[in-house]
């Protein structure tokens, strides 16, 4: 690594000129995605009030894109760090975002209430900046051990400055407490239950938040969770990890079992065992899946190396081989008979709603 | 008006489930959006910087769709209250962002730093909410004179509760200083020249900071600004009204003289004379034109009205009539030969880069 640390203003303009052309993406020979009809819309939320004065706030931020002859469920996506972590590879290729869209899937990003786009909250708070960020975005996404030492063969443009300069700026303010996982769930019921039928991809704490989500909506048909760490458990479980800010949520037995309605999958990446974090996100997701098939659920975990796919980080949707990824979550959609094309779910489609 | 004063989350299931079904777009007649490449990628910036530490802040953030047969200069859209505003009209038909990609426009939403997706700055701050911000809304974009009495004939769905909260919800923080709108339009220039040739399209006070980033960029080609309220003004003028919180910027003689380089359009909708403030920002706008094109310039002031076009909002590409609305842009812009196919400029689309 190292090259890319200029101190000054991005303004400095032959240097950007010079990042700028490095990340150019190779010409798609594909051939162009047929956009139905696209937009975004805002859902859920709360008002304020103080007399005949009101604040519309709290809501979520929701931006669609509905591909012709769209299969009957849509993808709703998630993420934890930004919503750009969907719409490219880290080289500049295609994301889940264009890659589903070409599959057939209706595709819905989602900034949740005070996030990226939904950023006007009820309430008040403070943002600081954090100096260290990128080093602990460098570990925490398992890029590497220690920064800016990356793991043999990561699915990363290692030699690309300013990839990597793009992938650490891929951010925006995350929110991270038990407390706003909920209100973000419950912007996102409504959303989803204005979209239809609809398979929640998440990443990082994006899953425990669709798991709350799916509590509040019949409309979650899946989830795929990709590197999630935070869970919901059942109260009659006392296996669980200590609560952090990103979980677990405890929640009564019978309401727990809502999350046997649908198919679950936990994905993981590569070099699991070089983070002890990560390592314990993992220990968790696997009792969350044995105490989820014990009550009548159907979940899983893919551990990506296991289907020889290695080198994935903790954002593998984005990955260099993103596409194989992308296969895989194809793959367990079809196993579960959520990609079909034209059943009753798709009526919302037909009726040209977003 | 009046119906949607729900006190509550609106996680009010039935209430939410109301509002979706009654925001549904007609089913969308057109043939679909033929999208060669699209993704986002974050542009400018800083580098916080203690010891071996950093953070990657301040940059803005560009979300990008190239259609097939791409003219060769792109329209990079430039919010003041958020993205959504170029995505959708207020009925929820197509907004800017898909009428000009089906007119073959490669099209670029603005995030600037710390607003919306770009939302992770260098610098700490406070976000409050403001109850009464819905109520000013509406007056401040021009909807009536005073909450809830929409303008006769006022280009917006004013029986739709659920498009007036939608309308009302499309906020984020903007940070309306002058320092910021440098700020951002120093992250814009290096957007602009990873992109390329440019026109840029700005609603309220975007077209303060699309000026000043043509200060920055030789890539600005045009400048089409609807309702725009701060400007440039030249050091050696002094007409300019007091400096408030949307500007003046004062700029030395030679410095003004490079927004002569290109055209630039001014558009205000209807119902000018019944605010004083748009009344007194409208003047503003005269005093600029005047003073561009004695320098050498080509500015004019578009009243849309005085086009036949009558009912328009604060955000005329939004309103009913955005259609028309366009078709004024399409003919500015084939008006000063800036809508051409395949010239040099378009060699950037043609080597794939976003």
């Amino acid at each position: 690594m190292g090259g890319i640390g200029f101190d000054g203003r991005c303004g400095l303009a032959a240097l950007c000129v010079l990042l700028a052309v490095s990340l150019a993406a190779p010409a798609a020979a594909a051939p162009p995605i047929p956009i139905v009809r696209q937009g975004a819309f805002e859902a859920g939320g709360a008002q304020l009030r103080e007399g005949d004065k009101t604040l519309s706030c709290d809501h979520g931020y929701v931006e669609y894109q509905v591909p012709a002859r769209a299969r009957g469920l849509s993808l709703f996506m998630w993420h934890s760090s930004s919503a750009k972590v969907w719409q490219n590879r880290w080289d500049g290729g295609e994301g889940f975002q264009s890659i589903f869209l070409r599959r057939g899937y209706p595709v819905y990003l989602w900034d949740g209430p005070r996030v990226g786009r939904g950023n006007w909250g009820c309430a008040s708070y403070t943002y600081k900046p954090s100096i260290g960020q990128d080093q602990q975005n460098f570990v925490a996404w398992r890029l590497g051990a220690k920064y800016p030492e990356w793991f043999p063969g990561v699915q990363f443009p290692t030699g690309d400055a300013a990839a990597w300069e793009q992938a650490t700026r891929a951010r925006y303010d995350e929110f991270d407490t038990s407390e706003n996982a909920r209100l973000e769930a419950h912007a996102a019921a409504a959303a989803i239950d204005r979209i239809g039928p609809s398979i929640l991809v998440t990443n990082s704490n994006g899953g425990l938040r669709a798991m709350l989500a799916a509590l509040e909506s019949d409309n979650v048909k899946a989830i795929v969770a990709y590197e999630n760490p935070g869970y919901v458990f059942p109260a009659d479980f006392t296996g669980a990890k200590p609560a952090d800010r990103f979980g677990p949520v405890m929640v009564e037995p019978e309401v727990f079992k809502k999350l046997t309605r649908f198919p679950i999958q936990f994905v993981f990446g590569d070099n699991l065992d070089k983070s002890s974090t990560w390592s314990e996100h993992a220990r968790e997701a696997r009792k969350f899946v044995d105490l989820i098939n014990a009550r009548g659920g159907k979940a899983e975990i893919l551990f990506l190396p296991a289907v020889g796919l290695h080198g994935n980080t903790h954002i593998p949707f984005a990955d260099l081989n993103n596409v194989a990824v992308a296969d895989q979550l194809s793959a367990f959609l079809r196993k579960h008979h959520l990609d079909e094309r034209s059943k009753g779910a798709s009526k919302r489609v037909d009726q040209g709603r977003p």
